[in-house]
């Protein structure tokens, strides 16, 4: 296993107890003898300290670690600025464990010395990409593209395609195009399907569509999608990645969706299970009935 | 049975097929000495003839039945303008039957002959009424009122009371309180069950809650629900009446929903039969497999 | 609000703390003067004690209470057993509150002392009646009537029809329909909304149907349907009450489900609400995400 | 492209038209002058001809080609036959085409030509294969495996385990554990995703699971995964493998479900589309609404 010596640190500066867990994560890391650098954006709350500090970008390429503080939010902006350096994320939690930050703020200093130590595995998620209308505007998403109408008393109508076999015409809310990471997340709302995070496949989840028969369908990760808008669309629609961010899409104008050629490495300390985060997460112990 | 003397005519002009079916009412009816005044919208389009105009209001005081043209979409605007005034509505259809509007286009004379010989049975619909925010602004609601977030990006936080007894916190895109008229429209995709026209019941549906134990809700007619949207919602909800009408609700405001004093009475062709509708429009013959 | 002098106490004598809060029941009222007896089937286990027995029919005609301790699957039975009698039912639970059962173990002395002083609420449920085959056997249900194929190799074939009105055609795995107070029940677990106990109205949902666009419908209580099992079944499909109850029913058989005339009068201590219920049994309080 | 010489004929003798088209399929197999062989279920209805007869497991390896003809269920039986032989498949429907067999009857002699002529894809679908119980049986399933309660009236308790990760306890009528092949039957009735056929998956789908937020789930298709049922169970279970063949699993008995080392080798004739098929056999291009 690689031993990490030059550590990044990124965190959502919007609690106390997100600034707490940095601090303690930054302690102990220099006790390591580590070097650690910290996200641009703490500049202004870590004033007068004499930490270093660079861009997301910066700590790509300047750093063989990155961890994350404050959940799995926070860790979808820093996996898409990551993961075109191949650097591995490890993220700490501030409330319960999540699907992709599973280290609880208590047990900081034992999970990072495990890590430090090479005690981890790698877990690899795969981005999703999209190429949006005439512009040809790429972006990437951890979650989910999700294609939807500019306001709820319209529907958007699009023709789906996978490698250019056409698929249906649907009139809906929207589309949901959800990687295996994004499907415990906004798809698993929208009725879809858990997939674990190791399969090589994307899943499709219709948003309120206008036929009863309508599913949600899972193609090969290696499949390449494309949603014509409907020419006779009245006003425009929208396409988001993970709600980050958000692209008009003209009527007869096209979105296509495929897999990044980057991955995201996420670090896990040892004993980590993804259906052991499922059990607590989405409460699988809780029983109806008596 | 009442019979009819004076019938108001409204329709959507938006299309050919529509104004062709109009005409032929029109002259169906002037043909069985039957006094006709169309809707002021219409004036544009049939201008140079020797027609009466006037508003769909005053068709409500001034006319004992109002037919209406092009589907059920056009029969919900009527309906909320015209059931105050008790007048009867009988809507023709332009493709195939429709929930409301159950006489296609081929039958007008016979059909339109039959409810005039007093041969039809009435089918009373019950509106929804929202009370929205602290300036109270009231509004009907033939199918639904929605509310939902107002960006893609953001969930809407809420309280749900009904007849002041605490029901959920919720977190999700928004949530669907439908009428049984309602409840084979939108509600229909959002996984809501079909409720008979003549069942004194709403039904709630959550639209992609956050939490997988959320299930549709359905409660007394006589219910009064109350909506509290979050006071620490990041920006402004909205609520939407039949997808025609919307407001935007902020944070910490309510909207109350209950039964509208007014029914829309729906006149009915013999032999219609609600679930002949469904299954005309929701394909119940076709089957999957072999 | 009546006083109870006579109360019947039945149990599923099939664990100790069922029978320690047994006791403890007995006890308590006695100690308030109130005249006690048993159910048959505790003689065995209680033998020795100088108590009353008697069958719950007797309880029926001779009590003017039954208290039943167990949950809510042990009061199913009891509630056909005493709605004819209209005789109120109390129900001490286990575990945590149930739907029927709403008192807890350790509140037996407050709740029934509450009871007793004449603290309470009546709360109706409506019992389901079904009329099986050409033998026209007769058997209620307060939660659900289930038609179903006899085996999992087999589906069934059948035609729904409301007040003689036909609905559809089916093949499926069955069919439940379901009272408003079995909507949180296998109704729940198998896709359909649920009802508010004080509903007049009967649901109906399809089990693993052969068509995608099947629904559940909700009808109006006092609606007839008739279930009429295909001529051309191959073997015999089976209907259940309460899955407490079965009969087999043959090719071209019918079954009749109307609401019984009796109904079961469920006592709650005061400060009852379904809603709470709701958030404590179906966990609507637990949250994805984070 | 290969090209077949001896060619062998299953059908399910249960209908005039299965004959029919059979008899076609012989007639037209000769005149190109290649070998025919009948399943020995045939010889009785086409006795007093000079066909040649064998069982299935003779054809898989005397022949270079079968083609069965009636159905997906015909497809089914000889899919799980021919496998392990690894010779390939061709299926002529009767009614609408299938998703396995997908010549039509009338397109039998321009279909059959094709493939005879070298012009056909293969598509490979891969079998399940389940070890049941301390006997370790062992059978194949093209579609599915369920796991389900012996009767109605009680529900099966099971651990899950994926890869020996535990995932959940689990409450419910059954679990369906399917191919992407069978994901477009039972388990699409059940409320599973439609996967398409080339994936490497296995989806898990929960039968009216007690619990609110069980959701199907899917895994890779290398997993092996183990269902403990409860050693507590009342009675026993069963389990069944594409409903042709059942077993019982006593009281903490364990199933285990993995790929079969072989596949089902499908051959489709040019123009051949999942997505086609999709449309036509679930309706998707019917719509609700205007």
């Amino acid at each position: 296993m690689q031993k990490f010596r030059k550590v990044g640190l990124v965190a959502r500066m919007d609690s106390p107890l997100v600034l707490e867990s940095l601090k303690r994560v930054e302690v102990f890391l220099r006790s390591q003898s580590v070097d650690v650098v910290l996200e641009d954006l703490a500049r202004e709350v870590l004033k007068g300290t004499d930490l270093a500090f660079c861009s997301q970008e910066e700590m790509g390429s300047r750093c063989d670690l990155v961890i994350a503080v404050g959940g799995d939010g926070n860790i979808l902006g820093a996996a898409r600025t990551l993961a075109p350096y191949g650097v591995p994320l490890l993220g700490i939690n501030r409330g319960r464990l999540g699907f992709l930050a599973d280290v609880s703020p208590d047990e900081i200093e034992l999970r990072i010395g495990e890590v430090l130590a090479g005690h981890y595995s790698i877990e690899e998620h795969f981005l999703l990409e999209g190429e949006v209308g005439e512009k040809h505007q790429i972006t990437s998403a951890l979650n989910e593209v999700v294609l939807h109408s500019a306001s709820m008393a319209k529907m958007v109508e699009f023709d789906l395609y996978v490698n250019d076999d056409f698929v249906y015409k649907q009139n809906s809310d929207g589309l949901i195009v959800s990687s295996p990471t994004g499907s415990t997340a906004y798809a698993l709302s929208a009725g879809g399907p858990i997939m674990h995070p190791s399969l090589d496949a994307m899943v499709l989840i219709p948003m309120f569509p206008h036929t009863l028969n309508s599913r949600p369908l899972v193609v090969r990760g290696d499949s390449e999608l494309k949603i014509v808008v409907s020419p006779q669309l009245d006003g425009f629609a929208r396409v988001s990645f993970d709600s980050h961010q958000e692209f008009e899409v003209q009527p007869g104008e096209s979105i296509v969706i495929r897999k990044n050629q980057h991955k995201l490495k996420l670090i896990h300390p040892p004993g980590h299970s993804f259906y052991s985060v499922c059990r607590s997460k989405l409460d699988w112990a809780s029983r109806v009935g008596d």
